[in-house]
């Protein structure tokens, strides 16, 4: 009766570990708006996890909430992003950025990741004051296909922002996964070190909701809370972040679910590759991409939650696997075999 | 060591029946974005509480949120809101009103009620294209300074509203406080029959975060989630809401979290009465304003948690004390027993 | 010593006949913003000659502006327009429909036309709240690299756009040109007959500035005004477009005009044909764009006044050519003499 | 049968000295967008006459256009400006600024001028970020209601701007009638010594349209033309401003023509007092505000056009009589008659 889950990575609440502190803090007293001492304590260890203390940390509701508040503090009005035609903002925030005033420009993209030679044809092509100025390059760690900036590729990106005076923003839902994957080569350091902010997704990383975000550029950092409160983005009990994101962080556990989570997958892409099921493109991270003919397809569905990708040719489509920290092994197992006997 | 905790009603976390249902329900699988069955089931029993089978009614992560989102969708460009001078969206909401666009205008006010004559006004001055035209009259219930609008006070903005052609919207930031204190004659059905939209606040009574706004006029209802999307306000996991709004609200748990506060509030008020201690304004809602020299205030804060909220004259001041669904009788009477005694 | 001015067709002020009338009328006392007697018949002429009798016309300050405008008063806040990639909206206006909140949707183009299917096809990729919502088909007539749309071409435009609840918005900055050039099929009552909304482009041709918007669809005309003063669109001379647009419109001189600009860019054409010159595109409207070698392309700046339009190969690059109400016969005499024996 | 216009003081075109600057140069071609000669020369003009050598010029369509385009380059999206409530962005904008997304604070004001401490008192009562951060004060010289900063004054402005950090920004739009009253005791150098920005308006001074926006402040001055194109203030035939600016100034008939107005005015004043009129609120600019009975109202709107200000109680209204470089002597000795007599 019940389906195998694998349609996304926040189909749950939180985790266990995080309930059992978010139980256990319930009835005291804090100061709202998150400035209480969990989420100062929690901004603290991020900082010190970082590598940056003097970057700047506030605690956001979601990652559409995250993007559109840092977007619109760090541009001027007339400024614009720079993404992948697949980004995140470009196609899945109901244009919140240009909800913010600001245009979202397009840059050559290869498995999901921008280009440095697409910024720079970006930055080429807007010559004057009759065209938008871009300002902030916008990459999602991991992308939206669940491929990986590696640390070479990062420094490439921060290299082609430094020479042209823009901004390197990341946009980290999915974060945990990018760092503990099997071809993770840079981490949150890198991170913090090569982007000018990133946030650290809690939403899909097994917090009930919220987003760590971390301006590690002291430019940027100036007044940052108006910001949030101007977009509404500030929550009275804001402490439910601090408190959330300290229970992930202080033993590693953030790390530990994430990396769970690429294991689960890990197993179900071992079954695909036993059955001749090929990706759409190749993953190491919780998200995984079957080309299935749409017979297989109507086939595991009764199996089997997931989600439609896209069509692929005539006869094929594109589905989606998200694994999470709640994937258990015997549904991972299950699911690689169904993949196995396709 | 503990002061007693009077300075809001947002200090704490949820109430212990929210939080259970949170963690029953924590490991189910749901579909995301407020589309799961806990959110849908919420939606309907809130519309069957309403008594307006056709309302649409969505779950909002909070209150400066919801009136961004709301008003923003209900208004063209070009379109003002009217409200007291200390509504909330005009002081307290970082301007997130004019952030979407729009301009806010002062309507006269009496203990911080909107008046229809004050409306009037407003529109009469706005007489052609080189100003801003008033669509939506923005009231609170209760009031920011606790007062209450009667059924009788509603029935008037409402036919000022009809008569020039004007939405009215209401904040309920607190409205569980309003619908059982003892001078309630509005009740919720009257909120749903009178106004176009409004919402029942959740962080304030007994949720961790989340407010239900409920869209009455139906030529309002259009693409909504669109709107919630595009301003950042929706979040992954919105089931939460759905499951606390469900625990707040099955059994009328939340009309009793709001009474008790109220009633909370009730014991330190008689404390105040015995003590000949005076408020700004007379309330019966969850909220207080002592007004006390500066010597008592000094000796009141090594003992209780509050807030100032204003000079009354050179030796006096208005402080503002604030029970909730967590406040204990004990902390109440502690409290009375010093204005008593002050 | 001075060039052959190809450079555009903004390079002078207004048309003779255009300065006369406003020097004739230039001591009248009219009222301002306009609402004066000319502004109004120069709206009935605009009517009349439009075939639409309920059409609201507007006189705004330029292209700019009045798509600013338009766009931003025809769309909700979540609410997309659609355009060519080349589309003087997504390129040369520097982010203006984005800083009115909306994005840009990019519909597959030939000939700088946007093709049905494209529009079709943005629609059939946008299918949730989790996207913005396309609402408007944005072109230009002609459009920015000077074709023109067929009569046949702006029917199936208009059928996509019934079809899927779409507008269909016009940008006329060089209207006439399209309308008078030896390609053309669609007249200015079939322009009013098949969009929604378009403007009839006095700044480019022989106005000191103003275009005329003409909004057919009574459902976009609600409060318009108050759209152009609220975006900063209204000046408080507004007779001054009254003035110029009759004086343009009264005698069909805005099609003689713009009739003379194409025929002295048909003389350019003839004298490339004959060097053997290729375009990059075919025109035949007031806008040419030459492909010529760098060496040419140098040789030429020492005579003509022109822009240089882009890259071709390594050593080639399409230069551009604007005639005018202004430019002589001469003129273009003596550039076809140079481009022939280039 | 034609009566004498009072109205206001642009219902005429421009002053011939303009009109035929502009016949001079009709022909002649220039590159657009503000960027030729005329208007580079215009704006060192300026400079030279403001004795700010590095100062910005920038030359705006209009009034509200200025303010709109200043105030949202000069601003974060969480702060505010701060106003009269009877300042012109408050009122006759149709909310330019709040659309911009700014709100405007309304500060203390006498005689139409914002008081410093009315300033103060606004930066006080806006402590944290929940509130709007106020960050620039705007004023108009002359006000609304045609009074008059005095140099003394705008220090004081000055000084309480330093002190918490705020820009101060001035409307001009009737500048020269400031500047060349009786009462005047701040020249142009003065306005450029203590305002961070300002505008010098020529619409409402003998120009077809066009406000000279100076920019003093150099941190203000980044990417403006991006701002005004992005907000769609940029017009192609840019320097027809440049050209009217040049006429005006070169010889000073700028504050001739607006000295003139003044004199026009005084002639009516003195009518006044003769016949024991009294103003709203003394002037010594163009405008003037007469109370008068309603009968009286209605005597003279027979010869008369001018505008209703306001009710001044059951009997008597305010109007207003405004002159301009284009009153005449014999309309205003005509009209001093009528005053006299009344």
């Amino acid at each position: 009766m019940n389906k195998l889950f694998f349609r996304n990575d926040y189909g749950e609440g939180a985790h266990p570990l995080v309930m059992e502190r978010l139980m256990q803090t319930n009835m005291e007293h804090t100061c709202g708006y998150g400035l209480d001492a969990y989420s100062l304590q929690a901004a603290d260890l991020i900082r010190e996890k970082c590598g940056q203390k003097d970057a700047a940390v506030h605690m956001m509701i979601g990652g559409t909430s995250a993007n559109m508040v840092a977007l619109s503090a760090f541009m001027r009005p007339y400024e614009a992003a720079i993404a992948a035609q697949g980004g995140h903002i470009n196609v899945h925030e109901t244009g919140t950025v240009e909800g913010s005033g600001h245009k979202v420009c397009i840059a050559a993209s290869r498995d999901g990741k921008v280009l440095p030679e697409g910024v720079q044809a970006v930055v080429d092509a807007h010559t004057d004051e009759h065209m938008v100025h871009p300002r902030v390059v916008y990459i999602s760690q991991p992308t939206e296909i669940g491929t990986v900036y590696s640390l070479t590729e990062l420094r490439a990106l921060r290299e082609v922002c430094d020479k042209n005076g823009l901004l390197l923003y990341a946009d980290g839902a999915r974060l945990g996964s990018a760092l503990t994957c099997s071809e993770a080569t840079a981490t949150l350091q890198d991170m913090a070190a090569l982007t000018d902010a990133f946030y650290i997704g809690g939403t899909k990383n097994g917090l009930l909701f919220g987003e760590a975000l971390v301006i590690v550029n002291p430019a940027l950092q100036k007044d940052f809370r108006f910001m949030i409160k101007n977009r509404g983005g500030m929550i009275a009990k804001g402490r439910l972040c601090g408190v959330m994101f300290l229970a992930a962080l202080e033993h590693d556990d953030y790390l530990a679910w994430a990396r769970h989570a690429n294991k689960m997958a890990d197993i179900v892409r071992a079954g695909m590759e036993k059955g001749g099921v090929k990706p759409l493109i190749a993953t190491t991270t919780n998200q995984i991409f079957p080309i299935v003919t749409r017979e297989q397809e109507k086939k595991l569905a009764e199996q089997v939650e997931f989600e439609r990708w896209g069509d692929v040719d005539d006869t094929h489509v594109a589905i989606r696997f998200v694994t999470s920290w709640a994937t258990t092994r015997e549904d991972a197992q299950a699911l690689a075999g169904l993949m196995e006997a396709l």
